[in-house]
This record gives structure tokens, sequence and C-alpha cells, in this order.
């Protein structure tokens, strides 16, 4: 008996600093609904999805302030909750996290159909820089504005969705085989993530265009499916936010590591696929076997050590 | 300045049980002057080159003696080693490896182009089964014919190649990250793999085809050369080989992950590209610089067990 779930990647556009919240939800709502109108269980919204993405700007404590949630839900998001549970659908949603304790997270929730609250993560592979790089307009202040995650990499089991495994990750976390691997250790069937990623140097150096970046955020999300044999779900916030360029790319990918719907622009887009988790057995009990085939006695280097460390030089 | 060197894959046809190792060698030889005529500097050849995959038989003791070689190079081989040195070629080379003490490794060999032994890798992830499968004509025994790999994921610094960082998989191990990541953590800029995958159930099971199967070898190799901003270079033993169809799919790939040079075919073939070893640098000072940006802490699980676990089932 196959166990299908229906699900959407609700990618958005650009969501700009000037951005009232009710308008950025109201376009949510909507894509929530495109979503449940075409028969989705579950809908997958980007990273950070109520905000701009507000790394790239340098700020003081009070107005950073601004952009986190100090509870989930909280007034200035409830009607999406609201409508979700309404029309039966559950989701995934990035938002940036102010605990009780003060410390500042970026997080996502997954919320069931029924509202109920399935889980949270914290993200763990937070990039850019501590210290603003001097002279550039853009910055990457994730390592600044948020503490690293401390919730690990949980799944959790979705008792509506045929008991599904399901695990979230967030953006960089998506590039890191690592992550995917701890998720996979726990047999995860679906993995739900969201992103902002540059499309190209904001502040015009000679990096990768956005051909390429979008290439890469597929190529990771379709190997880290297949090796770990599990349903993935990336979806970008995306096209020109406040001047800087986000790729999109959105993404559902089978246990085989092939895309089966994607987004063809940079607005709010909704994609939609029949996932059937049934479909990660094949892969879990053979090539990935994990109990018959792994050698962590071989793999000790990967938590010894954070950084690489090259053999030396030869003599020549 | 530029640390280039042109590296040729060797694609072969079958090998099979009939074949006489003189005609092998001829065309392994053939395949190298091809490769050295167009310039190239480094020549990869496939997993167990001087054999048919002969873990799909299932053979006594002495049968499968025939298949090993007891030492490298010897008398059955060494016109392949002349020859490059002759050329001012090196090579990798997947070899059956009767070690002195009697047990056995599916190994590989990085010669220099001075015909300097410059390393030697012992599989890690050995597939298929120790016990064969009853009533199958064709098994994958590499289990019980084998013992695991125990030299650890090694890698080479090649004076020659202006001192590149040379690491060595075989098949299977293309497909778990961990075994990249080890290479990644030795900063390693040249992964070279050679490999014998089945292009179907050659038992005549409900398995994926051909097609898919040659997306997924291309997929792990792209994505982890990728992740671990290293070039890689994947070589098949390809066509049906006593009765057993082997994918093709051979490929160059860049740090990007993107193909660089790939086969078009499952004959004997060549595939060359001029790999900039300084094109690693971007990703290993930026995307991946592995000191700022992994998280060891949270990966406990990748060492800590071996099969998945997964969360036990909701009471409903």
């Amino acid at each position: 008996m196959a166990r299908v779930v229906r699900i959407a990647g609700a990618q958005t556009g650009p969501i700009s600093q000037a951005d009232p919240r009710p308008r950025t939800l109201a376009r949510l709502i909507a894509l929530l609904e495109t979503a449940a109108g075409r028969g989705a269980e579950l809908v997958v919204f980007p990273e950070l999805a109520f905000t701009t993405f507000f790394p790239r700007l340098m700020l003081d404590d009070a107005a950073l302030d601004s952009y986190f949630e100090p509870a989930m839900p909280n007034p200035n998001v409830q009607k999406l909750f609201d409508r979700a549970r309404e029309l039966g659908v559950g989701f995934y949603v990035g938002y940036a996290e102010r605990a009780p304790d003060g410390r500042r997270f970026n997080s996502a929730l997954l919320v069931g159909p029924d509202g109920a609250m399935l889980g949270k993560y914290r993200k763990m592979h937070l990039p850019g820089t501590v210290e603003p790089r001097p002279g550039e307009r853009y910055q990457q202040l994730e390592k600044r504005y948020f503490a690293y995650g401390d919730l690990g990499f949980p799944v959790f089991r979705a008792p509506r969705w045929h008991d599904a495994i399901v695990g979230m990750l967030i953006c960089n976390d998506r590039r890191w085989p690592e992550a995917w691997r701890v998720l996979g250790l726990q047999s995860v069937e679906l993995v739900v993530l969201g992103y902002n990623s540059a499309a190209y140097d904001p502040n015009g150096g000679n990096a990768e265009d956005a051909a390429l970046r979008t290439f890469h955020s597929k190529l990771v999300v379709q190997a880290n499916a297949y090796m770990n044999a599990t349903w993935a779900v990336a979806v970008a916030k995306a096209g020109v936010e406040d001047g800087a360029g986000l790729i999109g790319g959105s993404c559902i990918v089978d246990p085989n590591g092939r895309i089966a719907a994607e987004a063809q622009g940079l607005a709010d887009e909704v994609i939609v696929a029949d996932c059937d988790l049934d479909l990660c057995t094949q892969g879990k009990t053979k090539m990935f076997d994990f109990a018959a085939h792994r050698r962590p006695q071989a793999y000790g280097p990967i938590v010894a050590q954070a950084g690489a460390v090259a053999p030396p030089p030869s003599r020549r």
C-alpha cells in the first residue's frame, strides 16, 4: 500500500525591508491556498520566510530585534497558522527565533495539518562571518546574529502523513553531507528545507554566476537525497531582494535523486508532487542498507577534526 | 600560476573470463598510448581492470586465486608498467590483491610518471553478500572474496603533478560521502576511482535500469567533488561482460561538480581533460572552508553507529 503525501514547495519572490508584515503574510497565505487547492497536505516555505534576508545588513541590537519572533505562533504570524489549520494543511516555515533566554537562532518549525507542532530545528551550519567585512555594502552576518543550533538534527514522526519520518534542514545545511547523514541514520523519509542563497556577489566581486549556484543547490539536494534514500523538498526565497539577488531553483526530489517538480521562475510560485514514502525502501534496504555496508571505524576524522589538514609538501 | 595536470580516463569495454591476459594487457596499453598521444600525464583505469568482474561468480579457492595478483607489478602486468614509464605517464589501476599473509583485497595502485609507487588503497565499502544468494546465476560476492580495506582513506602527494594531493576510491566507495569527506579533510585535490557497476539485474529482477544507474553514478561523483572542492575522475569497465551488463558513464568532474569530459559509449574509450588543481582553492577557502563552517560536535552518530535506527511509530 503506497504511502503518498502530496507536498508543495511555496517559493517566494523577494520580501523587501519595506514590506509590511501583513502584506508578506498575505502572500504566504495566498501560496498556501494555491497549494491546498492543488491538494497539497504539506507546504514548505523558505528560510526566514517572513522578512528580508537581514543577515546581509549591518544592524544594531534594536534594529536586529525587529526581525525576530519572540514566540511561535505570535500575533504577527497567527493568520498563517490559522488558515493552514482551516485548510487542513501542514507546513514547514523558517523564521528568526528569539528564545526566552535571549539567544537568537535561525530556526524552522514543522506544523501538522491539525495545527500540532511536530518539531523545531535550529540551523547548525551558519555561513558568513562574525565581524562585518570592511568596506562591503552587503554582508553575510549569520555567525554574528545567530547562535549555532543546539537541537542536533532531529527527526519527527508525522502521524497524519502515514507516520512519515521527517527531518528539517535550513539553507547552507544542505551542502553538508554530515547533516543529511545524521538524518539518514534515523531512517528519514522526507527532508524539508528552505533557503536564501545569493545568486551572485552583490558587492560586484567576480564570483560564481546564478546558473552555477542554482546547479550547486540542486546537485547537493539530489545527491544527498539519493545517498540517504529520502525524499527532499528544497524551497527558495528568490529574486532581487533589497538590491541583492537570490537564486530560485526550488525543487522536490525523489529518493533516486531525480527531480519530481521544480520552480520555473524567481517569483511567488507553487510546485507540487505526490511523494510516495515507500519509494525510500528500495535504497534503504539495498544499496544504502547502512547496517550492512557502512564502515564507521574508518570515519573517525569526520568527528575528530573540523578543518582540513593537508599532508606536508614533497621535498623536491 | 595554474597547476594543470592533463588527465585521461581509460574506460574499457567488457573483459570476459575467456580473455587471455596478454590480450587484456594489450588493450590497456593501447588505451595508455592513446591517452599519452593526447598529452595525458595520468591515466585512470577501472576497478579490477585486468579481469572479468569475478565477484559475480561462485568460485572455489583455486579458481578464485587465479584472479589475484600476488605482487605488483608481476610478470602478468609488467608490460603495462614498463610502457607507462617509457611514455612518462602515471596511472591508477584497480586489481585483486593477494597479500603475502594470504588476505585478499580489492585494491588500487597509484603509479607516478617515473614509475614510482605513489600509493595503494584497499576498498573499504564492499557491496554484496558473504553467502551466495540461492538460486541466482549471477552473484555479488565481494564481501566473501575480499577483506575490508585496512589502510584508511589515505592521500598522497604527487611531486611530478604540481605536488597534487591525490586520493583513491574504488567503485561503491563513491556512493558514500564519508569516504569523500575523510579525503576532503586531508585537502584532497584529485580523487581517482574505477568501477564495475551493474547496468541492470542480470538475474532478470525488476531493478533500476541502466540510465538511472548511470545517473546515480555521475550524481554522486559530481556532488561529492563539489562538496569537497576536488577534481574527480571516475572510470568504468562497461558493456556486457560474460552475460552481465555494466554501466559506462566514465567522467572527469571539476571542483564545481561540473562534468569536464565524459565517455560516449560502452567500449574501450579515452576521455581527457586539463585539470587545474588551483580551481579547488575557491571552494576550499570559502563555501567549504571546513575549519570555519563544519560542526563535528553535531556529527557523532556518523561514527557511533553503522545502521539506521528509526524513531518509534506514533501511537495512533
